[in-house]
């Protein structure tokens, strides 16, 4: 199974041309501001991450996260090393992956060897799934499940011995969708990316919250010092900084509002999204593409959508224009 | 089983007193310079770290360890995560560890339920082990297996379908002992730690090389993006730079003469070591161990030998004054 992934930067680059400074790229759904680092001292760089970092780390996050005190939390390196875990926690099976989604999902179950059932809706769920999957908000069409379907879901989960895994990766711009403040009821596990949001997407950080059950067996396979000294000390002052997270936040929306203004000014029509990303649908998806590839602006299709192209944030007004610019010229190469 | 590991600051401060400034932490192998650092752009921590950074990490990393062209290599998010792979590499059966050695190995394999046989020597290995497991330069003892040795038990771990592993932590200053030129031939995995030499202990960054086949697997078990961008960048810069490593090494050198220096006017005899920590050998290492900590230095003892303790390498000439003065108090006070 080949998953496009976004980030395919390289592949593109080697395809259409052009420096790395040439191009725009909005193929993933990584906020484009990196969050004001922190000094990292020698120390966090020399030294195997301790204990006291990581309980730092873990209270920064709970309370970032709005968990609840009883509620288990674990680093890994990126919520993909998550990801690729979540069939280990059970006996193969089936698993219900509510969809179209991140790919990854699927594919991890696959490589273990589960029977995956693709379900539109949370309602399809069958009866004979032992895990299911919901990303929330969903990635590319930004759909919110319900919290209440989602607490029932997990229950329901729970009773059969399985759990209900909520990758909720895009959900930090949009804390009203989050279910992280129910993490530790059984059956519900919770992931967190650290990344996307903070705009550090090559920091690799993930968090799960779960029961403490979970916790242990997710620790026992990390194995210590999973996560590096920098992430852990990286988190601690993000998640910690109120007063520049909200002047971040407050950026990022208005990076979403000109990606809007943008889209909308090339007459392309927003069907879904979330702060972090936009997706647009049109006939001819594939095409615009690739002219925008030509213009050097990298979006994202995908195979199983013939029709959606998946627009991530610019980074500031001087990266909208020239988005603009470059639209209109691949439309006007489309409509020739 | 509980593993007494190094880096165990936290705990000694606890029970001891002191903050992070007062204590001198000799309990790790880590050489405890950073190496000068490069400037990590903000395309570095933003993007998910690609295709074209792996790849120039790995060829620097292959000119560095002087690897053939053939061999492959893996990156992970520091050589505990490899350890906890080496027995998902073959069907569960009995592993060969020759010890006493570096205790992650034995819970490794006894973790993922194997039967371990603990070996005094290359000779002990009972053929009915399917995996061996050396560290070269060992941990503590500093014992260096000849090449041959090691070649010819690899050939034989291939010829019945299992592998050896040659734990490489502490081979970068001593690369006499390295068997990694060999990497890529069959039954031959080679771990490397990038944090220890480096002093980077947590950037989290290790390599193994190998066959394809295991890379292949090896790849697959840790997914797209193991390792941090950061994490890469820094390999590629400190690989590369001839120069400062050559002046690194010389610093490091300098700093393993100090320890020898304050041990032998200490009146401890040094029974083995590497480049990065010495092992002295004295009746009453525990005692010595705990009046080191009241004067808050830390050292590593060793539950299986409680006549051995291990010594890390202080920074520079001030510190290894103070250890001086300290470890000559902490002496007084068992004597008198």
């Amino acid at each position: 199974m080949q998953i496009e992934h976004g980030g395919a930067l390289d592949r593109a680059m080697e395809r259409f041309g052009g420096a790395v400074a040439d191009w725009i790229d909005l193929s993933t759904g990584i906020n484009p501001e990196v969050f004001p680092l922190p000094l990292i001292g020698p120390e966090i760089w020399n030294r195997l991450p301790d204990e006291k970092l990581l309980v730092s780390a873990f209270r920064a996050a709970k309370d970032y996260y709005s968990m609840a005190n009883e509620a288990e939390i674990v680093a890994a390196p990126g919520t993909q090393s998550l990801i690729q875990m979540m069939p280990e926690l059970v006996t193969r099976g089936e698993v219900a992956i509510v969809g179209p989604t991140y790919q990854e999902h699927e594919r991890s179950f696959l490589q273990a060897g589960w029977m995956v059932s693709n379900c539109a809706c949370i309602e399809d769920i069958p009866q004979s799934a032992k895990i299911a999957v919901i990303v929330n908000p969903n990635n590319p069409d930004g759909r919110i499940a319900a919290k209440d379907d989602l607490l029932d879901l997990a229950k329901a989960m729970d009773s059969k011995g399985g759990f209900l895994v909520v990758d909720e990766a895009f959900a930090d711009p949009h804390p009203e969708s989050s279910v992280a403040e129910h993490a530790g009821k059984g059956g519900l596990i919770i992931l967190k990316s650290f990344g996307k949001f903070f705009g550090l997407g090559g920091l690799r950080l993930g968090f799960a919250l779960s029961t403490l059950d979970i916790a242990q067996t997710l620790k026992l396979r990390l194995g210590p010092w999973a996560v590096s000294g920098p992430a852990l000390a990286i988190a601690v002052h993000a998640f910690s900084d109120r007063g520049r997270l909200a002047a971040y936040t407050e950026r990022l929306r208005f990076r979403r509002a000109l990606l809007a203004n943008v889209l909308a000014e090339a007459g392309l029509v927003e069907i879904g999204g979330t702060m972090l990303f936009s997706l647009v649908e049109l006939m001819q998806a594939h095409r615009l593409h690739e002219e925008l590839c030509r213009q050097h602006v990298l979006t994202r299709k995908f195979g199983y959508a013939p029709q959606w192209l998946r627009f991530g944030l610019p980074l500031d007004e001087i990266a909208a224009d020239i988005l603009r610019q470059r639209l209109t010229k691949a439309q006007g190469r489309i409509n020739s």
